[in-house]
């Protein structure tokens, strides 16, 4: 039986409470709003279109609307919430929490989201790029904890990097570090006009394109049935389904596709000399079928001693990643 | 007349002594060994040949016995010495001090130089490599002074990098952030045997080679006359010299060069959104003749709100810059 007298030193310490937080995950096609904490678990999540094409104000109220939602079904209200944390396409300021047109956002031009939002909800907002609040998502709960230096790519309809130095997020001048997708990969020489560049060749559109070149050349692919036929239906799923059957067609596209991403890692190799890698969507859905040869392209081009220590992995949040990177948004509290 | 009983509150703070230090810069062709203060001011200096051909051993002994020299010089003793600073070619470990055969030091392969000098020596030894070591010169007393993102290029004989971000060094996983020679900017396509590096492309002699080139096709130069014909003659700064005489062969070559600079620049803006360049020796004899070339090319090709407040500069400490960034990898006093 345990002696009631004998009280550890942290008992205070065990006994704190775990930190309430309002997550908010702003994409181009869907909102989230969720409630959690800062073990990375969401409690309560409600979801709506984003229809982008409404512009900020409309969206912004929505935003709102949710979270009176989610607080309703959480049986919260707004004085148990720490901190709100949003993730949302860049570039914006994030010690000012000002959105500046995302690519995926028609109309936010200079829309000072943390200022409008902590009037509406009387709470602390805090704003980061969603590959930052990814890379801390992946680094806090996901395949990067205890990596001191990571990078995290987000490998989806676009190719942002969020970037963990010695120990903390790395943002930039003006929150502009990590926009890899514009590093040019090929590039003929000094009067070539179109240097193809790291996202055109490795993100979700650039895959698709691959296999579409392909399957001009050979349509004997099992890409061709799954799609019935029609070319502007495949995508990087389809593409790791055959190939997860051995179709050679789609695994010469993850082989020239992986070449190129790893061609992309290799810079990041020899300016930043990470750890980890940590690759989003097209990671998690390709696995080896792309990192594989990533890897071999990445070790072939890199300073090998760096290239030598570093790994490379899918993220680990999967599906939730956008949740849990809106929690940390809000865990870190950041104010420039 | 001073009141003599008013003391100024940090009457202390400004009594304390300068801390005094021994740096050593080793280069591939020569030592030099000097004392000097935390202003980055140089109180006595020796130099030698390195005579690298040698290996480490004797190297080694010659630093020990400068060290000497330039104590009895500055009228020191050891025990006046608060910490010895080395900056030296990597690759390198930083924390432990060992030398992995930097490719202009032949033979030394794991060397645990910060040991054997702290025995030699009986004080404490920190050990940087060169491109790390002028970027905090540059950064405590040169033209970064007051960043908090500044990139260091040597753009001397090779191209490395040393970056401050956040206000500190940043090392990497391995010690080998930085190594950015080996980033490719011409690169043909999946299946180009040869792609062209940014250190084959801007550095010292790749400046060099482009002007040879130049002048095969159109030898009307005052290039050619200042090394009485002799292409293997050819340096950045003859190139500079013509080029500031207006001579088209050199600013063509300048341009090119620059546009190269550029890139490489670019693919760094788009990773690390820095607030400042520091180009070394190039960026010092060249200035805007080569720098000029560099902004418009990085401008073209870096993502425009990051390229937009990044400033190109040359380095300020010019021949000095080896000596002071002895001293500041003394002042760093980096343990890992």
């Amino acid at each position: 039986m345990l002696d009631s007298t004998i009280v550890p030193q942290n008992f205070g310490a065990n006994l704190k409470m775990a930190e309430t937080y309002l997550g908010m995950d702003v994409g181009g096609t869907k909102l989230a709003v969720l409630v959690g904490n800062d073990r990375g678990e969401v409690l309560q999540k409600v979801k709506r279109p984003t229809m982008a094409q409404r512009g900020p104000w409309p969206i912004i109220d929505d935003l709102v609307e949710m979270a009176g939602e989610v607080l309703e079904k959480a049986n919260l209200t707004l004085n148990d919430i720490d901190a709100v944390g949003v993730s949302i396409g860049g570039p914006l300021d994030a010690a000012k929490g000002i959105i500046y047109s995302p690519p995926n956002l028609p109309g936010w031009d200079a829309i000072p989201l943390k200022n409008v939002l902590s009037v509406k909800l009387e709470r602390p907002v805090f704003v980061e790029n969603d590959a930052n609040a990814g890379a801390l998502a992946e680094w806090r709960f996901g395949a990067g904890r205890g990596a001191q230096n990571m990078v995290f790519l987000t490998a989806g309809t676009g190719m942002g990097a969020g970037l963990i130095l010695d120990n903390r997020l790395f943002r930039g001048a003006n929150y502009l570090a990590g926009e890899v997708w514009k590093i040019p990969l090929i590039r003929k020489g000094l009067d070539d006009p179109n240097p193809l560049e790291f996202e055109y060749l490795t993100a979700g559109p650039g895959l698709a394109r691959l296999a579409r070149k392909a399957l001009q050349k050979n349509p004997f692919s099992k890409m061709l049935e799954m799609v019935g036929g029609d070319l502007q239906k495949i995508t990087g799923e389809i593409v790791g389904k055959a190939a997860r059957l051995d179709d050679p067609v789609a695994l010469q596209v993850l082989n020239e596709a992986g070449t190129y991403l790893g061609w992309g890692l290799a810079v990041l190799v020899n300016v930043l000399n990470p750890e980890i890698f940590v690759i989003g969507t097209l990671g998690i859905y390709l696995g080896d079928l792309l990192l594989g040869p990533a890897r071999r392209a990445m070790r072939e081009t890199a300073v090998p001693q760096a290239a030598e220590i570093v790994r490379v992995v899918p993220a680990q949040l999967d599906a939730t990643i956008g949740d849990v990177a809106a929690l940390c948004v809000a865990m870190e509290k950041y104010e420039g």
